[in-house]
């Protein structure tokens, strides 16, 4: 295992209290437990949004902590959930009056301790929105129901838009739902990633094969197949994303090429030539854009490709403001 | 060679498709020859500011073209040096009136190659200026002295800004030159990276091996050690980063860790932890951070340090609003 870690018990400690020192214009790091928050605290009257999951998606979710976007974000060990008594202050640290939008990706570990954390926090009023934008599989290793995976950002930054622009917490709820309501992404991995604890690869790849549908964590996904030219393999993902939401020519859409964390840019950016090709095509739209490492998994080579519908008002919420680490404008 | 590409020989222009078609609203993409401006053309009497350089180091060049940074840039194929007649018309569209510098890292072909097209360019004022940041080495395979690395991201954004205010082209190269006197680099490479049309990596190191002072396209750097921790790591790179820089408490810097390209965000910030907490506790202030990847060799796991010596006004430039595709403040 090679990595610029100084020891697998640490590394998310360590990794935190770098990005709390990089970034103090925009981020706050708690420890003990660890959770995220705006550097300039909390905006009375405006809903909070909570997000969080296991680490080793970076920079999902910490990341996206800022005006515009996420108010605290809760980052577990890696590809772990983060516990109920980490989640259960940040949802209070977020809390101004106007409560909370808890955004979970749909793992089983994840829904849960957000719920419990709910419980325990019964001081602040959690709404909560389940993520399952992959169309890979239905039921895995780590879920009920799809998975949560790079649709997430979206919904993040929709609904930040909705919570900064002072939607109360229905309505910025509502937005997320529709924001998941029409995402959907699918992955796929040339080559798997490394747990720091566990020490080697997460599963076995050919030098010759490729996972279609693989999830962020490594979890099989829908079939493995030969290594193939970056077009045909875009089709691949583009296409059950394409049939899963139903698009009809005239619609608009933004496209989002993520890349899984060991991927170089220049791949990102042939797989989105394509995507947004087929998508002309079939007489869609692409009105936003979006490419690059949102959502990780470690340094896995691979990338995946999601599409949202938009209307004007989710294209206006996308576009508003955001300052945080990872996403500007 | 696992890659997300349709044919090596077609990468770099499908990349720059792709990238084109992304950021409509910050780049033009031009083909036969290959270059890239800003969306908005230029600005009458500014300095207009271009770079170029072999591809596979994305986002550099093309990803820093933008207000507040580059006009132009000039993308080769991979590790390979943009040719004359691609730079002529890049200064030639860069051109506004007030002449063009040209930021060029400091590699032979590069080198010559910005200079013959200077001269087919004789409608134009080009000045010049170097960028060899990198310490590891004094002469390499690529280059006579010092090879130009990270630190042209500090050149692209600081020159850029005094373009943008309108500084003359005496002034623009004198800051450039002013942040190339004081900005140095060092890289360690944990895997090799694989050029497209090569298919194989560039390099052999074993997986208990690293190499500190490695360059951009994996050229040697200064010797190769056994993986060690990220902390021990981070001190072979940033000591004599230090030396160089003859750097002595109560001085501010530029604290910039950049990713290869395969090495996940949250490692980056292991290693920023650590170069923070050496410098102050030399009493040198961090005044100003970059964390990301934002001078990549293809695929290759490892990080650079590097580190610019900041003065108020240098510090104010690097302030300076900046809308590109991979650098937004």
């Amino acid at each position: 295992m090679k990595k610029l870690i100084n020891d697998p018990q640490t590394v998310v400690a360590e990794s935190l209290e770098g990005f709390g020192a990089a970034h103090p214009d925009v981020v706050t790091v708690h420890a003990d437990p660890w959770f995220v928050t705006r550097a300039g605290g909390t905006t009375p009257g405006k809903v909070g949004l909570v997000s969080g999951g296991g680490s080793g998606h970076e920079p999902l979710h910490a990341g996206f902590v800022g005006v515009g976007m996420l108010d605290a974000a809760v980052p577990g060990a890696v590809f772990t959930s983060p516990t109920p008594d980490q989640i259960a202050p940040a949802f209070q640290a977020a809390d101004a009056g106007a409560g909370v939008l808890a955004i979970v990706k749909n793992y089983t570990g994840d829904v849960l301790n957000f719920e419990m954390a709910a419980e325990v926090a019964d001081d602040v009023t959690v709404r909560t929105v389940v993520v399952n934008d992959d169309v890979a599989v239905e039921d895995s290793l780590y879920t009920a129901g799809r998975r949560g995976v790079a649709g997430t950002v979206a919904v993040e930054k929709i609904a930040g838009a909705a919570a900064e622009r002072g939607d109360d917490l229905d309505a910025v709820a509502a937005v997320a739902e529709r924001v998941v309501a029409n995402v959907r992404s699918m992955g796929v991995a040339l080559t798997a990633c490394t747990v720091p604890h566990a020490g080697r690869p997460s599963f076995d790849l050919p030098d010759d094969e490729i996972e279609i549908g693989i999830g962020i964590h490594g979890e099989p996904g829908r079939r493995r197949v030969p290594l193939a030219g970056a077009d045909e393999i875009t089709d691949m993902l583009l296409e059950p994303v394409v049939d899963d939401l139903e698009l009809s020519g005239g619609e608009r859409v933004l496209l989002f090429v993520n890349g899984m964390g060991g991927t170089p840019a220049s791949e990102l950016y042939v797989v989105y030539r394509r995507a947004r090709a087929v998508l002309e095509e079939r007489g869609v739209e692409v009105a936003r854009s979006l490419v690059g490492n949102y959502v990780t998994s470690l340094e896995m080579q691979g990338a995946s490709v999601t599409v949202l519908r938009l209307d004007d008002e989710l294209a206006a919420l996308w576009d508003a403001p955001v300052h945080t680490a990872a996403l500007r404008w």
